[in-house]
This record gives structure tokens, C-alpha cells and sequence, in this order.
């Protein structure tokens, strides 16, 4: 008989991206979890305890049986390996599985930081400041996450139903939890690009509930910023 | 019987980091290849021959029986399981397997833009405008990057031989190829850390020929540096 597995301890924020995408994952495979939650507003990130265990000071980590991990990318990876969730999420076979990888890798640089970046401007700044960012900042970073789409669409998702294929993957959940940020500040990043706004509908639908339990802290800053 | 397989054609530039980095695993692991230089410098990734191969005009790229794949992170991690290469690059062990994935995710957006930016400052500006960069510029680039090398010794390397454990693995030969290049500028980053310097060389004892070889070009600059 197998030893008994403890739940996944998972230490996350729901308000960063990567967090919400091993949120949803676990939650979406039923792979048993312990929430931990980790303020960033707030600065758990930098307390002694939670240092010990991430001295990058970064969320999200997982613990599982002992075994303390961080990084999104490799976390998402390794939990579809070790709990063997369903092969679309990360297939088996080289060449599906190089897609992926191919989408994960180019997202670091890509996806993640432009997207991010017009949150960063429209949201977290002025919460600091207490004042707008000039519009020709959040200008230059919309144009940049722009160009970002466009090569999401030309070069990944083409006419294919999801990012790396027929079905869902890993390469939609990082990418999507992404592209929902700057939705805090009131602004839908794939407005006018029907192409990406089906994509959006048919990964919530793959989802469900475990999308809208992820971006409930989200969906509260959009409705405020709306006021 | 088996198909008989092309060799891999290889898409490269040696003086790209993460080429000398696909270039040295298929070397090392006497992977069939083809060789298919494409020069930075004469903006051959802008070719409308590459561009059809790589709409993103990026090196490296591979074409494996057909099947073209970009990003060295996909590549090395396609190669390894598609030609069952020794475990220690890439283990197959959940855990293991994990840590190289760990490292990976965070070389995007730490080792690699931070060393790159001092050979940019160093090399490529000067050689572009015929002016060396304000010293102040070179100095925050390199603030920057001893930060990332601090971490790659407390929070990778560690007590182990290699950043992901005992052997050598798909982390060390991505990190090693971005932190050699800023030599090209006549600068030496892990100069004064008698830990790093030491894994440079169990890394380069490992590699051995392979690791000369793709480096050649880097080492001829090196050479002029120092004139």
C-alpha cells in the first residue's frame, strides 16, 4: 500500500498571477491542498518564517510531503507529473510536451512582464502614490503588451483552440492568470481581439468554478475601479 | 527497425548564449547534427528564409525530422527525452527533475537578462555607437548581476557540486553559457568568488572539449578585449 500523502501545503497570494494558476490547477485535478496564505500588500512575504522556507522572499510555493518547491512553471509541472493529472495539461509525448515548454519559456519574458506591467502602472502605483500614472508611461506598456498579443495570436494560438493545441495546458493557465491582472485597474487587455476573447471564453469554460474562485479578489478591484 | 532519423538541423550563433548552450549538449551527447550558422551581426534572423522558420527571428531553433522548435529551454529539455540521453541532464525523478525545472524558469528572468545587459553596456553599444558606456550604467548592470551571482551561490549551488545536485544538468549549461559572456568585454563576473569559479570549472572539466569549441568565437573576443 502506498504511503499516505498529506495534503499540498500551498503558500500564495490570489492577487499574483502565477499564484491564482497553481490555485486553480490543484483545485481543477483535486489534488488535496492546504491553503497558506501570504499577504504581499501586507509584506508576509519578507517575515522570518516564510523567508526560512522561500529566502526569495516570493510566492507561490508548494510543500508536498516535505519536498518545498518554487517558481510557478517547475510547480505546475511537477504537480502534473507527481499526481498524474490528465496528459493535455503537460503531454507525455516529446513533441506535445515542446510546445508547451516552448510557450512556458517565452512567457517569462513575454507574457508575464508586459501584462504585468500595466498593473504595475495603473494599480500598485498609484496605490502607493496616491496619484496616476502619467498616461504616456501606462501608454508605452499598453503598446508593449500589445505587441505581445499579436504574437500570441500569430505564433502560438493560430487556429488552434487553445495555446498548444486541441486542448488546454499548462500554457493557457499561465498565460490567462496573466492576461486577467490589468482587468484590477479596470482595463480588459483583450477587448477588441475576438480572437483572444474566444480563447478567454473557451479556457474559463474548460475551468469553471475553480477560475471565478481564483479571481474573486480580482473581480472585487475591477468592480471597484469601475465605480 | 526504426526509421533512420536526419540529423538534427541546428539554427545558431555562437555568440548567442543560450546557442552555445544547445550546441554544446549535442556535441556532448553525439547528437547528429547539421549546422546552420545564422550571423547576428549581418541580421541573417531577419532573413525572410529564417523568418519563415522562426516568425519571432531568434536563434537557436531546431528542425528534428521536421518538426521545428524554438526557446533553448524547450530545445535541451526536447533533446534530452527524444534521444534518451544520460538521466543526470535531466532526470526523470518528479523531484529531481523538479529542481532543473526550477532553476530554468528563473534563469529567464534573472542569470540570463543580467548577464546579457553587461555584455550589451560592455561590447555591443561601444561597438555600435564607437562609445564606451557611462561608467555609471556599467556599474548598476553589474550591481545587478553580482545580485543574481550571490543567489546562485546561496540559494542553487549551495554545498553541492552542481546547481541542481551532484551531476551536471541542464541548469549548469544554461548558466554557465550566459555567465561567460560578459569575457567578451574583457570581464571576468565570477572573478573574486572562489565558490563559482569552482563550479565554472567542474562544469567545464565535465563538458570538456564541447565547452571550447562552442566557445571559440567568445574567447577571440575575449582576446582582443584584453589588447
Amino acid at each position: 500500500m502506498a504511503a499516505r500523502r498529506e495534503p499540498v501545503e500551498v503558500y500564495l497570494d490570489l492577487l499574483s498571477q502565477p499564484c491564482r494558476a497553481v490555485h486553480i490547477f490543484l483545485k481543477q485535478n483535486k489534488i488535496s491542498y492546504t491553503l497558506k496564505p501570504v499577504a504581499i500588500r501586507k509584506g508576509d512575504q519578507r517575515s522570518p518564517e516564510f523567508t526560512k522556507l522561500n529566502p526569495m522572499q516570493k510566492v507561490p510555493v508548494i510543500v508536498d510531503n516535505g519536498f518545498v518547491l518554487t517558481e510557478s512553471d517547475a510547480i505546475l509541472k511537477y504537480l502534473a507529473t507527481k499526481y498524474k493529472v490528465q496528459q493535455h495539461w503537460y503531454p507525455r509525448e516529446p513533441e506535445r510536451r515542446a510546445r508547451v515548454d516552448e510557450y512556458t519559456a517565452w512567457h517569462h519574458t513575454n507574457t508575464r512582464p508586459h501584462a504585468a506591467k500595466v498593473f504595475i502602472l495603473e494599480v500598485v502605483i498609484p496605490r502607493m502614490t496616491g496619484q496616476a500614472t502619467e498616461a504616456v508611461k501606462v501608454e508605452k506598456a499598453v503598446t508593449e503588451l500589445n505587441g505581445t498579443l499579436d504574437k500570441l495570436e500569430s505564433m502560438f494560438l493560430k487556429s488552434q483552440p487553445f495555446l498548444c493545441g486541441d486542448d488546454i495546458s499548462l500554457a493557457d493557465l499561465l498565460a490567462i492568470c496573466e492576461l486577467m491582472q490589468p482587468l484590477a485597474g479596470g482595463r480588459d487587455a483583450l477587448q477588441d481581439r475576438p480572437k483572444l476573447l474566444a480563447w478567454r471564453s473557451r479556457v474559463q469554460s474548460a475551468l469553471q468554478d475553480s477560475f471565478d474562485d481564483a479571481h474573486v479578489v480580482l473581480y472585487r478591484l475591477r468592480d471597484k475601479a469601475k465605480l
